[in-house]
């Protein structure tokens, strides 16, 4: 707790200016060394969350900020996982954005119905949470979380205050008062959350905000001892080394091997098969709006595997609203500039609808791996990102999985050759392919080893023989619709 | 009206098999030749509109459309300008975006109310969506509208047979209900509605949808002609010439020739005003909050002009819940891949919010035009495009004021100088400014008409004079309070 004894106005207003002046400063620092920011303002009601920000503001230049709250809850966060909404809203690298009452609140007994959390996102909060957090911290994200605390008095007679003036008693809501009733239980909530959410890179500081102006002299010298700290981190840091490694290869990495890609599916047993199963998949369509559960399927595989006729397949007669296929490029200026799963997260479905990555963030483990677009610490850490991230989802309640089409290279090699005699299709090989088919090897090393580390039981990794497209295709539609049938019973 | 005979089920595949090769063909080609387009899908409730969409997907590549639907009307939606979901969803270059209920429905009786039409949107409906599509078109967007038309008898039946089977009864609701009983009067409202938007380069197909057969061949046959037309006509278009052409001057534009630049106020006075008017701007704030009006702020004006301070001392007081500060940069690659107004579409505030926008819309006829960006002819087109986005604003209930912050020559080439020797304001100061102040007299030039062009009573210029800083904000922050002040009385 952080006890400030109180100060004269004169002091005060002295104190603010060479504070102001040295975070104005910072703020510019933090932009040209393109480090993101996230300050984080929790605390009891009424005990001066809005008044701190706006005074954390003022001397901020306003281009370089944003500020966004949680009062309000909307439909479109609440048919996602809670984080979804804080994902989607991480501060581009250099900018610095503000959290007024955060993620940490989801769990409070009102946010709980409002949000309506699922069981398993109740069970597994606090860790989420974290991990949430380490993401962030690990890709270089400042987080600086104060928590505001005044007692049950303080809180009483503040809220009395409130509500008498006409001006300012719209501020005052019935989980206020409930609070102030309940004030124990809240205390004992606050004291978990503090305690289980205290991360090594992103620790609470506890601010005694019974006097508003220590309160607001103690926030902005924790703001700059962090501004500062991480300044001198970001400068001193050794530019990573990006060079490309050959990977290793482990035997217990082996999956793809045992793949027997030439498995084939006569024609008319295709034909019959696709229009029952296609029928079926429209069925289970409507069934999973009707029941709000989502649906995120991975596509990976091979260039050349097939993976836009199989999705078409898939989705050939599924209602248009109900789904969204999303064909995953190379990263814009503004998604390079966040964490990688960002540009991810902003695509999630929402309840009732259907999300398909053509490619996806995968792409971290394995192109990027091999051409050396991140660092290995980067993408040794990304298993773990990329499970929790699944995870969140599944504990949303949505059904994830995901795809490898797996074909030999000679296969590929025959389709190439074919995509470039057609006019129609040559716009489907480049140079790029080629260059890739060059590091096979490579490549089914990184492969073996993401299915290994990334295949879950609330996430699994489903290997398709693609050799024969049409096999492939039945094989997907198969899987998709078991999978769907054991989740929507 | 399309009139079809009705045909055999041989026939009737037959004719799928070749209309549908067709389309797959034509979706590669208008990707590769980056056409973006927008196919709108309306008409009478059980006319058949999802079940045509479905069939024209089918044989399209989902990586590379969209569709969206009207059904439900969100908060989003609602507290912006009705044109704004669809602003927002227009296809990237090369995209097919299908609307499944569109912009023309906006002012069905039910619609008015649902998304709370303002008495100006409603009376300018008409002009304000053809507007929209012209603005689209003249960009390159081919519009395709199909209206599919049934009769009451045939729409009472189909509307039954939905209900009585427990898997499309949902699909019914209670509008599609009164919109047979009031057959006639939707009739007239569809009828004005395509009289009224029946515009030359987005023209009604009006197809008679009571034999589904027929219906759905006359779709593709029209999508089809119309795609093969756009293809013809992007295939044959001359580069257009995108030189830079000195500007020239004409009398009648001379506005900032009139502006005493030099105007200055003492600091004692600007200290009093500056607390006076922040305090008051707070004020308002929250009314404007409370009464849910919208405010969009422009920045404009020379380099080095003050902008960025004079927006701090606009913000400094407000809620930052309330309000949020647009840097515009250079487009980035998704925002080059849609119209040049989609990007502001996206930041436009939601009722109760204010959006700052530092720099603009207006680049576009500034340096764009300036730096031959784009041709004479979307620069040309350029300020009704803006005068019509700003009067949508309007409409719609937001305040629009924009400012150019004006300083002379001498003033800037001092304030480049002392930039230059700040080491926390070098950043600000680049090589582009200096090119851009060697071309001083072309901006001049350029200004002035496009203050005239688009100096509307509905969003009026402010000319700020500014070579004192302090001067420009006391009375950017009193324009900006006499406005507010007029708009909430």
């Amino acid at each position: 707790m952080n006890n400030t004894t109180s100060i004269s106005k004169e002091e005060y207003k002295e104190a603010m200016e060479t504070l102001g002046s040295k975070l104005a400063v910072l703020q510019l620092k933090v932009r040209d060394l393109k480090i993101p920011v996230m300050i984080v303002c929790e605390g009891f009601s009424a005990a001066g969350k809005g008044t701190l920000i706006s005074k954390v503001l003022y001397p901020l230049d306003p281009r370089y900020f944003n500020v966004y709250t949680m009062n309000k809850v909307n439909e479109d966060a609440v048919m996602r996982p809670y984080l979804w909404k804080y994902w989607t809203r991480t501060p581009a690298r250099g900018r610095i954005t503000i959290i007024d009452k955060s993620w940490h609140r989801s769990i409070l007994p009102e946010n709980i119905s409002a949000l309506q959390l699922k069981e398993n996102e109740i069970k597994y909060f606090y860790e989420d949470v974290n991990l949430f957090e380490k993401q962030l911290t690990d890709d270089g994200t400042v987080i600086i979380k104060l928590f505001l605390h005044i007692t049950k008095e303080e809180q009483k007679k503040r809220l009395k205050e409130l509500e008498k003036t006409s001006t300012t008693k719209w501020r005052v809501n019935k989980y206020d008062i409930k609070q102030n009733e309940q004030y124990g239980i809240y205390q004992k909530y606050y004291d978990e959350m503090i305690e289980k959410t205290d991360n090594e890179n992103a620790e609470w500081n506890i601010i005694n905000a019974e006097d508003k102006k220590s309160a607001t002299i103690s926030a902005f010298t924790i703001i700059i001892e962090k501004l500062e700290a991480a300044i001198a981190h970001y400068e001193a840091k050794e530019k990573v080394d990006m060079v490309k490694v050959k990977p290793e290869y482990y035997a217990k990495y082996d999956v793809l091997s045992k793949c027997d890609v030439n498995k084939d599916i006569e024609q008319k047993e295709y034909k019959n098969k696709l229009n029952a199963y296609q029928k079926r998949i429209s069925e289970l369509g409507y069934e999973l709006y009707l029941k709000r559960k989502s649906v995120v399927i991975v596509y990976e595989g091979w260039d050349a595997a097939g993976k836009g006729g199989n999705i078409k397949r898939l989705t050939e007669e599924l209602d248009p609203r109900g789904y969204e296929v999303v064909p995953v490029a190379a990263p814009t200026s503004e998604e390079l500039a966040h964490h990688y799963l960002w540009r991810f997260w902003n695509k999630m479905p929402k309840d009732g609808h259907m999300t398909i990555f053509d490619r996806s963030w995968y792409g971290r483990v394995m192109v990027e791996r091999l051409e050396g677009f991140c660092s290995k610490e980067e993408w040794n850490r990304a298993y773990k990102e990329i499970n929790n991230m699944e995870f969140n989802l599944a504990n949303h309640g949505t059904i994830v999985l995901k795809f490898w089409l797996h074909i030999d290279q000679d296969e590929q090699l025959a389709r190439f050759k074919s995509r470039q005699e057609d006019p129609l299709k040559q716009y489907k090989i480049t140079a790029e392919d080629w260059r890739n088919r060059e590091k096979w090897d490579d490549y089914e090393i990184v492969v073996n080893e993401m299915i290994y580390k990334t295949n879950k039981p609330y996430a699994p990794w489903h290997i398709i023989e693609a050799n024969s497209k049409k096999y492939a295709r039945i094989k997907v539609l198969e899987y998709v619709i078991q999978e769907l049938e054991k989740n929507l019973r």
